[in-house]
């Protein structure tokens, strides 16, 4: 076990009409508000009008940014950041899934700074300080809501990639899991892919860490075990609930206390398939975990298989990459290419994408020619 | 699942030589530093010197208070308040083990009050702001390093009971494994004892929390696993390790999150023995576990065997509780009266105190005939 800090600063509202205490919690930080959504469906389902409602209980003056994409794109962040700058804002609210809570982490440390967003994300400019950022998640996926980290995809770079700072921890996370009611079917899976990816990314990362491990495998079973009711009853509120919670713990520090650090490999390997082809982040994780796993399963069969026998009850790595697959496709999330709509002939476009974006993982180390069986494998089944 | 908010203020800094950041850390909150430890035993075993070079480091002004007992009284508590009010410290420096944190929250939020602790405890009197606390954790076993808690005597009321107030959270924990080399056997045992027990409380508590759940199956194998090889190398840094994280992580909210209550019936029970015999918190807990569960195994026959089923892979509520006690056994903590030397002639002094301070639990209700009965179960083996 290496050493580790513990030391989470966000606040954590869970449960059901948490909504209630938006307003009190967002008045702490100032009336000027600038409230950051995605494409609109928080005005379908109802919560734009909750969170309206709550931020006028105290008298505030609202300045929205909208339009974050699935894969938030950093332009934008900087539009975002400029607005922010112009109109003093003294407290961000994002109200959505992963990518409008990314996006606000980045726009809340790129406003004190008179820099691109780009550059805070490849770290050539430091973070000083940070407009303060409370969220209200209304997806169950990346966990953003209790970390620091932010994913981003420059479409002019062809890259996505992921930054983290102390200065993005939101300040305070509103879980309700009747927000997530209203996700469909299939981003309720892709959510349910993410969470344990980000179990398996910390489990395949370096250093012994056994109580981390049996902390991920509780995720993962919590996930295997609940992911495919609340497929069958979108509606159900404890089902949503655990899979909420399990999301948020998944990728909070528990799973990676004590480690040296986790391995990423297949999110940057997901994060070329979302970068070129628009796939969402959570399809294009089942698509790159069991080829991940066939390529590096001679190098680690007896920790692949520790991971099996602790949630699917097999004994190898081969029936624990099985399992895996029959898993992910069971919950409607695709496990090659072709299931997620992408052509064999884009297979030299990935590749070549993947070599030129340096895609390697942090702990098992990808060369060009396991890349290239990796996209082989993709393309399989 | 219950509305749960996640909010845990105390940064753990976890690992080899931390020790070197705590003069810096306790500079944050001022130089007149109150210095506040057990019988001595850091003196023996180094601690105390390197302690003492971090407040030199800065040119703290140091007020010592020792002399807290290891089932600590509030008389201590209420002197040492006196003494931090009279000499205005800025901040606290707990170095110890449960008993001296836990005293060090309570002196924390008494010195701002003109009240006794006691009156605090039995909650007369509410603590409205604290002197910032930091703790160095010499013994793996409360859990305080990371929780609102404490749990204080008092030897004229014949009672031993626990509060927590979210101030008593410690700003910082210090925990380097190698703080507890010198722990010996018996104590270290009891502490794994009480670091089950913690996650058995709130595992036995009100309201389903299926992550929870796991979690605390989790902390039990990694106790259960780590343990008895623990008490055969007791220098051994990764085991001395793990067992700390494990009881950090038994009682700082992650085995709770989730739940309405925790039970906390058998640490009535095992803080009745303690009052009455100065019995170890941890060697009360392994006497009282097993009669509880036997007590309330038809009331919860399924309960007990899940537990059994995830931590000893077996079937039933009575191999469960035999598991347990075989565990506790085989550690070297006590499972009967006659094992923590206390004579069959005290049961019904026993039982009148656990009558006289309504030891009840909190979820699974005990009624004086099933103390009767705890009592005599207590009594075999």
């Amino acid at each position: 076990m290496v050493n580790f800090k513990i030391d989470n600063p966000t606040t954590v509202h869970f449960g059901k009409d948490v909504m209630n205490e938006l307003g009190k919690t967002v008045a702490l930080y100032g009336k000027k508000v600038m409230l950051v959504y995605g494409k609109g469906s928080i005005k379908s389902n109802g919560i734009y009008d909750i969170t309206i409602s709550q931020l006028n209980s105290f008298g505030a003056e609202v300045v929205e940014f909208s339009g974050i994409k699935p894969n938030p794109l950093v332009d934008d962040v900087n539009e975002a950041a400029e607005l922010g700058r112009k109109e003093k804002v003294d407290v961000i609210l994002a109200v959505g899934g992963g990518s409008v809570i990314d996006s606000a982490k980045v726009i809340a440390v790129s406003i004190p700074m008179q820099t691109s967003a780009w550059r805070v994300m490849i770290k050539l400019d430091t973070p000083k300080k940070a407009i303060p950022l409370v969220a209200v998640l209304t997806l169950a996926a990346t966990g953003t809501e209790m970390n620091p980290f932010a994913v981003l995809q420059n479409e002019e770079a062809n890259k996505k990639i992921g930054f983290g700072h102390r200065l993005m921890y939101p300040k305070h996370s509103f879980l309700d899991p009747q927000n997530t009611f209203s996700v469909s079917k299939n981003y309720t899976a892709y959510g349910i892919v993410d969470l344990m990816a980000h179990c398996m990314e910390n489990y395949f990362g370096k250093g012994e860490a056994t109580l981390s491990d049996r902390f991920v495998f509780s995720i993962l079973n919590e996930a295997v075990a609940y992911g495919p009711k609340l497929l069958s009853n979108l509606q159900d509120y404890d089902l949503r609930a655990k899979i909420m919670y399990a999301a948020t713990m998944a990728l909070n520090g528990l799973t990676a206390y004590g480690r040296e650090s986790g391995d990423w490999g297949v999110h940057d390997i997901g994060h070329t398939l979302s970068v070129l082809f628009d796939t969402p982040h959570g399809a294009s994780l089942s698509v790159g975990y069991p080829a991940w796993l066939k390529v590096l399963k001679e190098r680690m069969p007896d920790r692949i298989a520790e991971l099996g026998n602790a949630v699917f009850d097999v004994k190898t790595a081969d029936e624990t990459i099985a399992s895996l697959e029959h898993f992910f496709k069971s919950v409607g999330s695709p496990i090659s290419l072709k299931e997620a709509g992408i052509s064999s002939e884009k297979k030299p476009l990935i590749l070549d994408t993947m070599i030129k974006n340096k895609v390697r993982g942090g702990n098992y180390k990808l060369s060009e020619e396991d890349l290239k069986l990796l996209v082989d494998y993709m393309d399989q089944n």
